[in-house]
């Protein structure tokens, strides 16, 4: 057998797992599989840098395979490599429910999926992130430790999307040149050629933004190595453009679009294992080419060992920060910093937007937690996300701790989502609030997967003022809320934001919004306290000394609307209380007893908020009385504009008399 | 007075009144203005074809500010050129509540502005939905009544923007060569200079996607008429790279970031009208310059009288047919086309996906509606979004009503904005249901804009099955309800899909979403009624003949499971309605009284719904029954998913059982 006899053999058990995984399903995605047998067979037999055995080693190569739906390729992969969490009867699995075998790749359902890919371009945004976490690692803590490449396969949909050029160009500029993008170029997609929607020359269009490109025919194992070779010499992140043919050796449907997301049917895969040489039963792999794939497997593990040797000669200090901030554990000074600089807030009582409260938590907290990486999508000084800590990251310095992402939103997010996932660091963004619809499918897949990433997003209502409707979130709330996993902060002062940033820090497994203002807001803790009271979701902020006629809820600043609302009301010889709802999340993470002793008994029960009522019911009841937007906002002053809309202490005051006609 | 000096005359005339309106405000962007002014200048005065009488005329070119954040040189335009909605006292009440010249230009503010611009890239994205429903007009009408251009202004974050990239590839591959994109190339961003964030070469990478590109200095008016003459001849669309300085003229500030977002301030005001020879109290334009922008005006103006005596000579019905497409009123036979079909779905009952469904009916009103435009992301044999009416548009053929969008959500979304903005035609685009977070900035904008804008979402719960979570909407639901003026609609069944069809086309001024099903549904509506039932949004479905006991709320595919529990309980001696609601926003425009009786007073209401429960608190109370899902899915075949997840008729039945002790 020769070596390309080999390679193809091995290849072909690629193929054949997908094709019959596929057809066992009765659903799936053989094409790609099939396509990117070859490449895939290359790259993890000579190019790879992993432990089947240890899944987890932090200096593993990361492999991406952005275009998801081919999640066969990664199975097969992990199957033939020894990855124990895929063995044949989970491949036999696929598409079941509770298999680790999803249709498509599920971060956590198995050690080796390095990421939940499948929205197109996704996946080429993460490994963007992941390799600018190996830039900013391996200035930490050196090239003995921290040394490896990512490799992405993408497909024509990742690179149509937009993501992709908000991913590419921020590669192109930060000169990531350990990422390797190779594009699986079939020419189809669902709908036909894909010279039915794009004429894009996209090696002209990667070259713009400053990447190495090399172009190959994507069957051929020799130039598929020389290219990656050429790649990993590269000081520019690289493209390799891989012709390729979708359904490679299927008799009727290769070079089709019938071949990308269906079964081939019982007679196609006959003839495909006529024409590829495999007369083997349906997930059959002959003994000599899972040997030659597990000996890859194995031999792959070297790397791993001589890694572990240079570890143990690293300074134990060393060592263990490093592990430290892989488990992804905060450092022991973080609960003092936030107690002492609780106990500061409460003797001062500053007035400050929230977007400046958080700037000096940052400051606080970013000098104790040096795994921090902060950033902002071109809104730097209107975020308040760099701090005296965070020197900006540039393309021929990662030794900083501040990365401008520019007016990418939904690169950023992914990029954010591919450090989270890398471990090592915690990245925090800064963004409009409005702009969380430009990355929300990064803010979902960040949820789906549980990875700790934060998001600064200010100019959280109508409170922005002049910029008007489009900049003014009405229903971001409501829509934010509804993303499972994810949590959701709108403190209402100083005190609260500190709180909410302990717990997004806290929170290992929780991606999390902080909404902050750009308008000032008057503190509303008035003693220290060491609970965090944020962590409830829901409190009483405002208690009544008799029976309250009057429970006012409020979020972020819209609570010192509330609480004035509550002095009127007292004046008026109502008992009123008010809860501050930071975040409903955790509030419904509560007890009943909790649940109910917050939400009380008071006749009358008002919410206020800058945004739409949608959510609200669950507390106030659908016959409580909601203070807030109905509709989109407008262009002015802010104050005129909580007046415009009739978000004031007055309001609750006249809502609430009216509904206690008793009380006059 | 050299032309040259009129030139930067007129230009200065632009740039003084934004600085002063922007100074009268106290907040604004000052910088893009000043550094445009010479481009506007030259555009307006020698190329644009408008009317400033006649704002609306069909046939005016359009002018789109991507870099909506510059809105003073729209409104200065606008004044100068002689719209009569933009006065003097509208620029100086710039940014206040009420007035027509919001933060960023607001469609419907004020005739001239062709579409709402802030979030950057949509603009563009709007601009080529514009170019290309310039074309399908022409090859419908004729270039004697359609041969407009459609010019942009796009800054720097427009081009940075994912969207930007999915907008000009599909310009590109279409050959949109009346489109002319003027990129304001100033080199400076919020954070600072673009170098910190972009590397990328922007004529390179429009060249890479087929664009005719020229580079300018854009402080020169011969050149930049130069280009844009060139442009006009092109047989591509144009990119005119325009090197400008931000805040041209300020002494101190020009050139830097401290001019994009902030007044200038007194000094520096002073400043520049020293350096720029302009010795003009503010907003004071000189008679004679002012006469020049208005002479520019009137002149304009003769393109629209020659277009009207072309109009004049077509014959009657064409002239009637464009007119009524503009106006954008539906044709006469669209109504019967609705109910002989709704007649025949009664007679037989059929049991199909809603997404089949939707395919039926619009195989009947694409044949009565010429003037819909269908299309898919790429999924269009998923999203069943072509008909036998709609030949697919190609580059060199527009005759076609069906656009392969490519997989660009966001592109196509943005796109059919502009579409509809133009007018003449009414979009409708294809995609999965979970791919509205890739397009949610463009459904916003849809929506603040009134405009009617149709998108099939397919593939909409669980019931997709295999694909799994990456895939499957669960809080897209409570999401999209949450977005002011937009209709979502979730029909049970192929009735209430024709009714949510019609509801879709007659909204005038809303954006309309369709989640279809991948599953087959059964017939649900018994009986032919000529009503659109689901017009109030809610409605009974199934009555109960003595006072109920239960009232099962459902929506979409989960109608069909709250009926067959319906028929349970019955067995079961316990009374239960059924309510379908197909339609949140429309059932709350209803009256109290419809509302109340809809909603019941069952003592027990459940609400099922395969999404999250966020919004059913509204209709079933705090203390009502939800069953649907609480996190995101999972991969398997659908109906495992539906027991899986413990969405079943069972699970109705014994909730409410649960709830009524008394019934067992």
């Amino acid at each position: 057998m020769t070596d390309l006899e080999k390679h193809q053999r091995m290849a072909n058990a690629i193929r054949f797992l997908a094709i019959d995984a596929v057809e066992k399903a009765k659903s799936g995605h053989p094409g790609l599989p099939m396509g990117a047998a070859d490449i895939a067979t290359v790259l993890c037999t000579q190019f790879l840098k992993f432990d089947p055995t240890a899944p987890d080693w932090a200096d593993r190569d990361r492999f991406v395979l952005s275009a998801g739906h081919g999640s066969m390729l990664l199975y097969s992969l992990l199957y033939l490599l020894g990855y124990e969490d895929f063995t044949l009867d989970e491949l036999k699995n696929f598409r079941q429910i509770g298999s680790r075998t999803a249709g498509h790749p599920e971060y956590g359902h198995g050690a080796g999926i390095e990421t939940t890919t499948g929205p197109l371009g996704q996946g080429l945004g993460n490994a963007v992130g992941m390799a600018i976490a190996e830039k900013l690692q391996e200035s930490r803590f050196g090239k003995e430790l921290v040394d490896h490449f990512t490799y992405v396969l993408a497909g024509d949909g990742c690179l149509m999307e937009g993501i992709s050029q908000e991913a590419l160009s921020m590669a192109g500029h930060l000169k990531l040149n350990k990422l390797i993008v190779i594009w699986d170029d079939n020419g189809i997609s669902i709908d036909g050629a894909v010279s039915l929607t794009d004429s894009t020359d996209q090696v002209a269009r990667f070259a713009a933004s400053g990447w190495n490109t090399i172009s190959i025919d994507g069957h051929d194992p020799a130039a598929i190595a020389a290219a990656l070779r050429q790649a990993q010499s590269s000081d520019r992140p690289t493209l390799v453009a891989a012709k390729t043919t979708i359904g490679f050796g299927a008799p009727n449907k290769a070079g089709t679009n019938g071949v990308h997301g269906s079964p081939l049917g019982g007679d196609e895969i006959v003839g495909t294992r006529e024409a590829l040489n495999w007369p083997h039963e349906a997930f059959e792999v002959p003994n000599d080419i899972l040997d030659a794939w597990r000996i890859a497997g194995l031999r792959s593990a070297h790397a791993h060992k001589d890694w572990q040797k240079r570890f143990a000669d690293v300074d134990a200090e060393t060592r263990a920060e490093f592990e430290r901030r892989n488990r992804g554990d905060l450092p022991a000074g973080f609960e003092d910093a936030v107690q002492t600089y609780k106990k500061q807030l409460a003797d001062t009582q500053p007035t400050m937007a929230t977007r400046k409260a958080s700037e000096a938590v940052l400051n606080v907290l970013n000098e104790v937690i040096p795994e921090t990486i902060g950033g902002s999508a071109d809104l730097t000084g209107s975020n308040n996300t760099k701090t005296k800590q965070t020197a900006s990251v540039t393309p021929d310095d990662f030794s900083g701790r501040y990365i401008h992402y520019g007016i990418r939103e939904h690169g950023m997010a992914a990029a954010m989502n591919g450090m989270a996932l890398h471990g090592g660091l915690i990245p925090y963004s800064g963004g409009f609030l409005i702009f969380s619809d430009y990355c929300r499918p990064s803010l979902r897949l960040a949820a789906l997967m549980n990875q700790r990433v934060i998001h600064v997003m200010t100019h959280d209502s109508i409170g922005l003022g002049e910029d008007g409707p489009t900049h003014q979130p009405v229903e971001h709330y409501a829509a934010l809320r509804a993303i499972p996993n994810l949590l959701f902060f709108r403190p209402a002062d100083v005190t609260e934001t500190l709180e909410c940033w302990q717990l997004a820090l806290e929170a290992k497994d929780n991606p999390s919004i902080l909404a902050l203002t750009r308008q000032n807001l008057v503190s509303q803790r008035k003693t220290y306290e060491e609970d965090n009271l944020c962590a409830r979701g829901a409190y009483v902020l405002v208690d009544s000394d008799e029976d309250a006629a009057v429970t006012i809820f409020a979020s972020g600043s819209e609570v010192e609307i509330a609480v004035e609302a509550h002095g009127k009301l007292s004046e008026a010889g109502i008992a009123a209380r008010v809860i501050s709802v930071p975040c409903f999340e955790l509030f419904e993470a509560q007890s009943d007893d909790y649940k109910a002793a917050v939400i009380g008994s008071s006749p009358v029960k008002i919410a206020v908020e800058a945004g739409i009522r949608m959510g609200w019911d669950r507390y106030i009841g659908n016959d409580g009385t909601f203070v807030g937007m109905t509709g989109f906002g407008a262009s002015g002053p802010y104050k005129e504009l909580y007046e415009h809309f009739g978000i004031t202490p007055d309001a609750i005051v006249a809502a609430a008399k009216s509904k206690l006609p008793a009380a006059e």
